[in-house]
């Protein structure tokens, strides 16, 4: 893998502070075991927005996934499908929406959404979606503009020839859209409550919106129309030296409720973690890097290997903490002393 | 030492985060020691269970001694009885129960128990021990599966010629025998409360529940009939990022109160940490590591040295914070503030 | 750049403790952004004392200038002019009060006081300053004396020939004026309160107080007569184990109230610092040492362009943070969990 | 200086936690600095158990400074003279009594007492002390019996021929005197609250108990006699794990109020800890090896160099937090919430 992709896939804002914090923050956190319980079957199976997964894992939405690997997305979405749980396509796909569709026909699958400034792009973009069986939008709200990322700065980083914005490169000259620029000049700063009610009303599809890191963020999504939040940093990418978002998460989830699904990605590398995040409240984490290193080494099936790999810790460890199945994992399974209240 | 035999004695699950807070955790804890008593005789001497030992010091069960050295828990045994103190045998020793019982007659010694799908084997192995004199039965409850230890996947570690698990290898074919996955795969995990009474009923002797870290989990043993619990996270091998033995202490003596007594294990290395352990309302200490390292260099010289070197500077721990014997040891000998409430 | 020049302006006091802790006390503080807001304009504009600065940073005095570039104070005058921003030149400036002032003429600018011994030098230096243009003059009010710098010390850091205080040098001999020593040996020790208000009366400016880091020190200087207050340690250069600025803030901003303006400096390095700085309650940020830097690389266009990307920052961070103008920002803004109350 | 040598001054118990944390606790405290005070003149005079002297600084009592200058305590003695502060004389001390008072005739001295199993030789050598004009005794309560110093342990430390403990060696074979173990196999581990009493009454001097981390302590210190308590760890070389005294002191002063002085020992290394101390309530600081470097280096002249400069540092540090005599320094003047309550 190149330098260069290498940066662009593994860094983040600024000094990364919150991407290295993301995981240590996971790593902080204690878990407090239960005992004498039969574990004999353990079950990760969950639903996310009504469906059935097998881990409450979800695989989070990353550009250009063509850069690591030649099947890119479509590869991606068979891993995940494989694997039994649903992806998040980017609005910055290097396949297109159909092929990635193609690619995984019964499984489920998101479509993430950058609002752009010309909101008839959007409604476009939205449709395809909707067309091709996409079944909720999850709606970035962390990236009114882009973060700076020195990395890329430094690697002067460029998207190599034939990797494209695969599904907005028939609207512009091919020079523009490879331009990564691109994508930055046509997003739109200006994101707003009535931008998330209208792709709900647009698309018919739930909205999840993604990048919230407090309890006033989250209420006001989900009073704008959205049916879930995703507790995010963009993976430290965005707003350096914020809440690492296992840090974050509680209060979110207090301040939601039942009146939404919560997510929470950014950090999470191992079973562990994710029956930290279910014990604060979580119904699911995504997760972007590990996934994306999976695709690099051997493609689907490595997308398959590592979300595998990452429920079967979570299997042992609710195993090895006494729960049988999700629902059974609660706020007193994590020491909260030795974390900010 | 091999290499491999090394990391599995050694190794932790996962990133070996339990592993390495076990250690920091006491050394974190600090002491305030009394002046203006007379320290000029000070004993170390206590009781577990009834039991009079030289000091608060429990050998914990581990597996497969002989990997260190060839006269493995023989040798652990009468190191540990020339030391004065208990060592409890593991369901996986790989000397068998009566040869570890002929190594130190007189001596005070336990039997752990891993509980097995065929509760009759469990109940023979459990039989064996009460006729060879074994004076409890520490059940593990911390291992209904058995955690992920990377050094031990990435060694492909397994047992060398000539090491068995020596209880149960008349039971099966000396092939099946020899793989180190053998218990695993036998072992149950549907350890339930009525197991604890059963074992507490069939042995007729006193049940030490090993493995909790909680007041929750400490009370639930209790009822379900046991004696005595160890506040254990199983040295960091099994779920790793679980609290710190030292940091889990206070609240479980604080919930079990009198009605049981409590040990712990994890990370203790020196004397001071016998004395925070004891200060924090445990009755004992349970060491495995270092008695291992002693019996690797020196058989039950090493062991008995190991034990005497640690009950030495417990003894001094002691008179330089003004305590005589174990009674006078309370919880203000150590310093809330910096600690976990 | 020598050596010694480089440490004299990169050093601090004694072990430098505060010097270090300035910086991680920003980097240590959690930022909490806001969703869904229109951020297509986001201006940094705001006023100090009433002066409209292109962004809440001021470039704070430094001593001795043409150390590290030919045209010293003059060039970043003219560089502080160039981005919007108002500079205090330095008492101990290398260049004199007029060229300074007739090298950005336009501009903003506050005259920085050492209050001498002899009161009627300072009072021509005053003058001097109102009679140039100087809006304000920024009195520091930690420095009875200085602070031991290990690195000068061992250096032996000497002003090289050429470099003077070029203000009063007219008053005493060359080799007097020369000497590192001089200002010291002529800083009154025993400024006080009736000082502030004596500067006011005689400038007919306000007077801004720079050097408190506690709300009992700032209501001193307000009562005193100050407009306003530096939260500031001198960058390290005093007293060393003092609080790093960042974490003196709020309890100064808390006291002060809205009878002041207050300011801080001490470790701001990204715009992140400079929203965290605001979101405590801070008008605006003093920066020195990055100044120095870009001075030393391009002079005024180096100042101009280190101004310039921090401000750039800043802007971003408020675009991700969700607000449009600093007047929106406030305490809700940063996490304080994680820092002392 | 032989390596020997070296880690018998430097070294600590164990592993050297509470060595390192004593100094580690007094750089973690945050100073809370006044501006607008006239600090033209600052005096760090102040005066201990009735004795003005130069700085709020004793000498600690440390064993045989004849391994490290061949003038031995005779120079300590003349080197703490000229710098205008006491100096402790240990019990074993590698000078006699008589000697050492003879170097530093007119200045203020104090005898530490280690109690010794033979209450007779205690009474004459405190005798010998009160002959010579010492004018305390500091008894050492932290000491029953030897911590265990690993570093000694393992270059097998002996005292080498000719140093030897001056004050008992008459009494005994020149071989058994020489022993470094003499004086652990004398001491007396049953020193009790009566002891402080008796030596009160047989010398007619005030009784300084060195040695205690609690309010318990000291309060039952000062309840059998003492006139004044420090706050002291032996420098980390009895217990390990203990408290740094930084971290204890306040408790010590809250405990204690105006019922007698308290003084604190370990980790002082700066004007700034000393400062700290102050305003924790502690009448002055004890150092020990600053000064023993000092007396390696350079004799008396090194040590009243050492004391001479740490003196500069706390009149510079006081001037700079705008307090004029010991007397103004109060607990304001360090932030209680970076620090243990």
């Amino acid at each position: 893998m190149a330098r260069g992709t290498f940066d662009y896939m593994a860094g983040g804002a600024d000094d990364e502070v919150t991407l290295r914090d993301n995981v240590e923050a996971w790593t902080r956190m204690r878990l407090r075991p239960r005992v004498l319980r039969d574990v004999s079957t353990v079950s990760t199976t969950t639903t996310v927005l009504g469906t059935e997964v097998s881990c409450p894992i979800l695989v989070a939405p990353v550009s250009y996934l063509r850069l690591v690997h030649d099947e890119g997305e479509r590869a991606m979405a068979a891993g995940a499908a494989a694997a039994g749980v649903i992806m998040a396509l980017s609005t910055r796909s290097s396949c297109t929406i159909e092929d990635v569709a193609a690619a995984a026909p019964g499984a489920g699958r998101w479509f993430q959404v950058y609002l752009l400034r010309d909101r008839g792009w959007t409604a476009d973009l939205v449709d395809r979606a909707v067309a091709a069986g996409f079944r909720a939008l999850v709606l970035t709200v962390d990236t009114p503009v882009l973060g700076y990322r020195r990395r890329d700065v430094l690697n002067a980083f460029e998207l190599p020839e034939g990797i494209t914005m695969a599904n907005v490169a028939s609207r512009v000259s091919p020079e523009v859209a490879e331009a990564e620029g691109l994508l930055a000049a046509y997003q739109a700063p200006d994101l707003g409550p009535e931008d998330v009610a209208w792709l709900a009303e647009r698309s018919g599809l739930p909205v999840v919106a993604k990048g919230v890191l407090t309890g006033e963020a989250a209420r006001e999504c989900i009073g704008a129309g959205a049916s879930a939040v995703v507790v995010s940093n963009h993976g430290g990418r965005q707003l350096d030296g914020v809440l690492a978002t296992a840090d974050a998460l509680a209060s979110v989830t207090d301040a939601v409720g039942s009146d939404a699904e919560v997510y929470v990605d950014g950090g999470v590398r191992r079973g562990t973690d994710v029956l930290k995040a279910l014990a604060l409240g979580a119904r699911a984490v995504m997760i972007g890097r590990p996934a994306v290193w999976g695709l690099a080494t051997s493609g689907a099936e490595g997308v398959q290997a590592v979300i595998g790999h990452l429920c079967f810790e979570l299997r042992t460890a609710m195993a090895l903490a006494g729960v049988r199945h999700p629902g059974e994992i609660d706020r007193a399974m994590v020491d909260l002393r030795s974390h900010p209240q």
